[in-house]
C-alpha cells in the first residue's frame, strides 16, 4: 500500500506539483462503455478553477484536461485512464523566503522532517492545486455511479453560517461562495475581501449530499462507509475535521431523539422520519441520503507576520506573498464532491463484488 | 482490501460475532523480537471489559486473551500473532423482537439489505463486542511504539462537558467514566444513572493524545496522518465525528490565530507555541502531540419504544431488552487508544520504509 | 499489503506454527447466503491429512476444523469466517540439533538472517503444516465458484513421468500418490518407498485443471490469471516453478504451433482446436480449461547428512530426524487445488465488481 | 487493490496504449533524496527500444522519457514520480483485420469477451509497447537497490540454447539478441531471420541474476520473494513460465542434490557450495545471486495464415501484417531486468519496514 493513492477496485492516483510542467491523475479499474471525453470533465475543473473572482487566488490556470489513455470510440476500455493538466501560469519569483523558513500551519516544516528537504515552489507537491486532479478523476467517478446526485455547498465562513431556513439549491451557483443562503453570500462578501485586506485568511465549513444511493452500499467495520468518507474528506488539503449525519451534535443526543424512526414507504422500502445518522448503519448505506460536513481551517500562507524558524533553526518571522485564497474551503466544494463520488464509484463496484446484482 | 483488515504493514483484522464461539485478532507484520505475553495484553482487556460498573452493559466476560502463534520463547517471531478471546456469557434469550424488526439507528436494517440477512443474536458482527479483539491488537501495537504515550478520556456525555482547567489526568482511573475533572464525574453518576433507569441511552466525546511521536511519520494526501487517524477512528461502532486538533473551531479561526508559532527549542527541534494543528501538518507529525477528538452517538438499543417496521415492512414499534451499554462511549475510551496505537505503529514502519533510519 | 494475506477482495490471511496450540484461517470478502457446515470443509483436509501412508510424514494430526465466526444458520453471513485446527500430535522432541544448525535448502537460515531467531519447532511457520489452512479457506473458496471443476494430480515423482495415454481421472483417488496413472503409481511405490528408506527425498511435478471458468475472468497485466496464479502456487511451500499451460515448451514452438485456432462452436461461443495458453490470453480467461504444473522441490528435512554451519557460523553435518514426507509435493495436490480455488473466487468476484453481471 | 498498479511500499503503475498519444508509469513510495534525472533512465529504454536491428519489430520510436513529477533539484522528493513517453510512431493503417476477427493466442478473444470491446489498434493496452513504462520505472527502482547487480540475457531461442560452457557476459551487449555465448549468437541470426522471413515467430528463455541481495530481504509464504517474482514475470507480456533456482529440475532431483551445502565464510557469513535455491528459502533471501528464468511464447501476430472467427462468430482466417517482433523474448531481456529491480526495491523497503536497519 502507497502513499499516493485512493481507492480499493475504483482506485485513482495523482501525480504533481504545483509548479512542476502539468500534473495528472490516473484511474483505474473503470467499468468498460462509459461514454468519456474530456467534456464531461472540463465543467467540473472549471468549478474549482482558481481566479475566478477576487476571492480566490489570482493565479491563472486554463486547467485544461487531456485523456491520454482508456479511452478508445468515446467509451472507456476497462484500463488505465491517464488525465494531465499542464501547469502554465507558474510565476518566476523569488521563492528564498519560504525555502528558508517554515510557515507555521502549513507543510513546510513537517516535509523537511520527513524528507530531508522539499519543492518549495508553491507548496509543491502539499500544495492545493493537487486537488484538481481529484476533480478529474472525480468527474470520471460520476459516471460510474449516474444514478447518485451529489452536490456540495459552503455552509460556513469565518464562523458565520448560513440559515437552514433560506437554504435554496439554486443559489449555490450564483455566487463566487457556492452558498445556498443569499443573504450569508453577501454578508461573506464583506467579509472574505475584509480578510483579504488584512492580509488574513479563513476557515469554512463544506456540506455534501449524497441521494440516490441504495441501501447496502459500504462494508462493516474496518471499510465502513463512515470510515472510506471520512479518510477521503480528510486526504482534502486544509482538513481538520469530518462529521457524518449529525456527528458532535449526535453526541449530545438522547438514544430516542438521535434514532431515525421507519414507516412502511410506499415502495416497499422502509420510509425514515429523521437522517440523523446521515445515511450510514453499521456503516452500511440505508438508502437515505448521504450527509456529511467537513472542517477546512483557514489558508496558512498570509500575509500578517508569524513567528517561525528558519532551517537553520534561527528565530524569525515570515510574510507568505504569492498568490493564495483568502478561504481555501470555498474551491474545496468541487473538490469534496468529487471525493464523494470517487468513493461511491468504489462502494458500488465493491458491493457487487461480495454481493453481486448490479 | 477487503473488509475486515486495517493497517498498510503493520495490519491487523478481526473476526468474530457477539454470540459466537469466540472472537479474535490476528496482528500481521510485527516487527521480531519484541517481548510479549498475555500479560502484556490483558489489563488494556480489563480496562474495557463489560460488567465491572452499573454504568455499562452487564454482561459478564473474562475476556482473556490467548496467544494462538507469533510468539516463541517470549518473543514475537516477526509471523501472525493469532489473539483469541472466548465468548463466555452470551445468554440464551428469545431474539424474536430484533430478528423480526430493526431497531432504529442500529446496523439491522442495513445488514439485511446488504446480505440479505444477518446474525442478529446480540448484534452480532456489528457488536461493540468486535471492539476487544482490537484492544487486544492494539497492545501489540504500543509494544512497537514504546516511545509513543497514548492516553485518552471521556470529555463530554449527553452535552455535559468536562471543564478543562480541571483537567486533572490522575483523575481519568479513578471513576468509571475515564474522567479527568472529578466534578465532571460527579455530575456523570446521576446523568447516566438518569438515562440508564429511563431507558435511554447517551452521546459522548472521546479525546485522545499520543506524545512522543516524532517528527515525519505520516505522509501526504491520501496517507494523510489526519486520513489514517479518521479512517480509524470512524471505523469503531457508534463513531460519527472526528476532529484533528482544533478540527471544527479551526473552521472559526483567522490564518494567523490557527498558526502555531515556532521558536527556537532548546533541543535543536523548533519549538511550537500552540497546537491548533493536533500534531499534523500536511498530514506529516510535526513533533507535538498529536490531539484528537472522537463523536459516540448514543447506544441504538434503548428501552424507549421508537416506531419501525419489520422484515416483512409492516409498521411496528420495538423495544431493545438485553444488556446494553447506556453510554457506549464510555467503553470507547480504551478502543480510541487502541486505534491510536495501531495506527501510529504502522506509521512508524511505514515511515522506516520509505526513508530507512529507526 | 502485508505478508500473511492472500487476495484482493476474496482474501485469505493464515496463522500458525507447527508445534503451536492450532493453526488457522480468516476468510474476508466471502459473498453471504452460501451453505457452509464443517462437513464442507473437512473431506479436502482428510486428503491432506498426514498419516495415512508410509508415503507420508507419520505425524497424526485429526485435522478437524471448526468455524468460530462468519456462519449464522448454516449459511455465510458476508462477515469473516475463522476456521481453526488444533495442533494434537506435536511430538516433544530435543531439537537442539535443528535449534544450532541450518538444514541446507530449508528456511532456518534465511529466517535467522531476516528476524534474528527463529520458532524452530518442527520448522515453525515455514512448516508444510501451514497447508492445511489453505485447504480449509480453499473449501469456502469452491463454494463461491460451484460451476468451476478443479482437479489436481502428481505428474512425476523423481523424474518419473506419467504417460499421458495413460492418464484416467478416476485413478486419482486409488493410490497414495494421486497418480492418474495406474502403471506409474506402481513404480511410484518402489520409488518413494526406496528413498524413504535411504533417508531421502524426491521432487515432483503437479497438475491442475480447471475447468468451467468463463471467458472474461482474469485481467491485463500486473493482474493477468497467469501472475496471480504463479503467486498462488509459488506460496506454496517447496515450489520452485510455474508453468500456464505449456509453458517452457512454448518457448520451443513457432506461433503458428503455438496459437490455439478458433472455430464457430456450437453454442455461439468459439471452440478452440488446441489449448497451448492454458485458457489464457492476455491474463484473461478464454473460457478453455486453466491448465498449469508446478513443481516441488524433494524434502530439505532429511537423514543423509549434509555439510552445514551452525549458528555460531561453525562447520557441521546436519541429519534431520523427526517425522517427514519423503516426497511433499504429493500432499501438494489438495494445496494446489485449494489455491487455484482461492483465485478464482477472487477473480470471480474482481470482474463482476468492474463489469458487472454475475 | 486493483489492475494496473504493482508493488507494496515501492509501487508503481503504468497507464496507455500502443496508439494512444503517450504511454506512462508513475512510480510510488520512493525514498527522497536519492538523485534522478532523464539521463538516467533513458539507457534502459534504449536497450529495449524497438527498430535498432532486423529481428525486432520495425517501428521506430524514439522512447524519449520526460520527468513530469517528483523530482527537485536533481533529487527524488518522495513524492510521485510521473514518466511519461510519447507514442510518435503509430502507422495509420487499416485494422479492419484484427477488428473483426481474433488472433489465436493473442489477447483480442479475451478482452473483447471481458469488456465487450477493445482498442484494437496496434493491440492497445495488451501490446508489448507498454513495457517501455516498466523499463522506465525500473530504472527509478535501481537507484533504491543500489548494491545490487542485475542483469538478464536469452539462454534459448526456438529452443536453441546456449552452451553454459561458452557463457561470456561481455558478449551479452554485442549481439542483438542479449546472448552470452557467442556461437549461439551467430545461430540465432539464420533461425530469428527465417522465422522472419516465414512470416513466422519463436519463443524463447530469459534467465536473469541480481547479485548483491543481502540475506533476509523477502518474507514467508504469501509474500514469498519466489512469489513475487513469479508474478512480477508473468505479468510481462506473452511469459508463461518461471522458475525459481533450478524451478522444474529441482523436482527430479534427490534432497542430499538440491540442498546447497554451507562452509563458513570468510566474512562470517555462510559460505554456499552451491545454489539450487536460486537464492531464496523459504521465501527470503539466502544471501546468495537470486537466479530465475523466464519462457517467453512465440508472437502471436504472425503472417502464417491461421483458423479463427470473427466477432460475429463466423469462421475465418488471419493474417496479421503490421510491424512485430518475430521473437518478443528478445526485448523482454531490459523488461525482465526492470521487474527483477522493482520487485527488489520494494522488498528492501518493506524489509527495514518490519525488520529496521538499512
Amino acid at each position: 500500500m502507497s502513499f499516493n493513492i485512493f481507492g480499493r477496485v475504483f482506485r485513482f492516483s495523482t501525480w504533481g506539483e504545483s509548479h512542476g510542467p502539468a500534473i495528472g491523475a490516473v484511474v483505474d479499474g473503470c467499468p468498460p462503455g462509459l461514454a468519456l471525453s474530456e467534456a464531461d470533465i472540463q465543467p467540473w475543473l472549471d468549478l474549482r478553477k482558481p481566479g475566478t473572482s477576487k476571492f480566490t487566488t489570482q493565479r491563472r490556470e486554463a486547467d485544461e484536461v487531456r485523456i491520454l489513455s482508456g479511452v478508445f470510440q468515446g467509451r472507456t476500455t476497462g484500463t488505465p485512464i491517464s488525465l494531465m493538466i499542464e501547469n502554465t501560469d507558474q510565476r518566476s519569483k523569488d521563492y528564498s523566503d519560504v525555502a528558508n523558513a517554515y510557515r507555521p500551519g502549513h507543510a513546510d516544516y513537517a516535509y523537511d522532517a520527513k524528507y530531508g528537504f522539499r519543492d518549495y515552489r508553491g507548496g509543491g507537491r502539499s500544495s492545493a492545486r493537487e486537488t484538481a486532479s481529484r476533480v478529474a478523476a472525480g468527474a470520471v467517478a460520476r459516471l460510474v455511479v449516474p444514478d447518485v446526485d451529489i452536490f456540495a455547498w459552503v455552509s460556513e465562513i469565518g464562523g458565520d453560517a448560513i440559515d437552514p431556513r433560506n437554504f435554496d439549491a439554486e443559489q449555490i451557483g450564483r455566487n463566487p461562495f457556492f452558498c445556498p443562503d443569499a443573504r450569508a453570500a453577501a454578508r461573506w462578501e464583506a467579509l472574505v475581501d475584509g480578510a483579504r485586506k488584512d492580509g488574513s485568511s479563513l476557515g469554512a465549513v463544506v456540506e455534501c449530499v449524497a441521494s440516490g444511493v441504495p441501501a447496502g452500499w459500504g462494508a462493516p467495520l474496518y471499510a465502513k462507509l463512515d470510515s472510506e468518507l471520512a479518510a477521503a474528506m480528510m486526504s482534502i488539503n486544509a482538513v481538520k475535521g469530518v462529521e457524518i449525519g449529525d456527528g458532535f451534535a449526535a453526541a449530545r443526543l438522547r438514544g430516542e431523539d438521535n434514532a431515525d424512526p421507519m414507516r412502511p414507504g410506499a415502495d416497499g422500502l422502509p420510509h425514515f422520519l429523521a437522517n440523523h445518522a446521515g445515511g450510514i448503519a453499521g456503516g452500511i448505506a440505508t438508502g437515505q441520503p448521504i450527509r456529511l460536513r467537513v472542517a477546512f481551517k483557514p489558508t496558512s500562507s498570509i500575509l500578517v507576520p508569524v513567528d517561525t524558524v528558519t532551517r537553520e533553526g534561527d528565530a524569525s518571522q515570515i510574510v507568505t506573498k504569492g498568490r493564495h485564497d483568502p478561504c481555501v474551503g470555498i474551491r474545496g466544494v468541487p473538490v469534496v464532491e468529487a471525493m464523494m463520488a470517487l468513493v461511491l464509484a468504489d462502494q458500488k463496484l465493491l458491493h457487487r463484488a461480495q454481493c453481486g446484482g448490479d
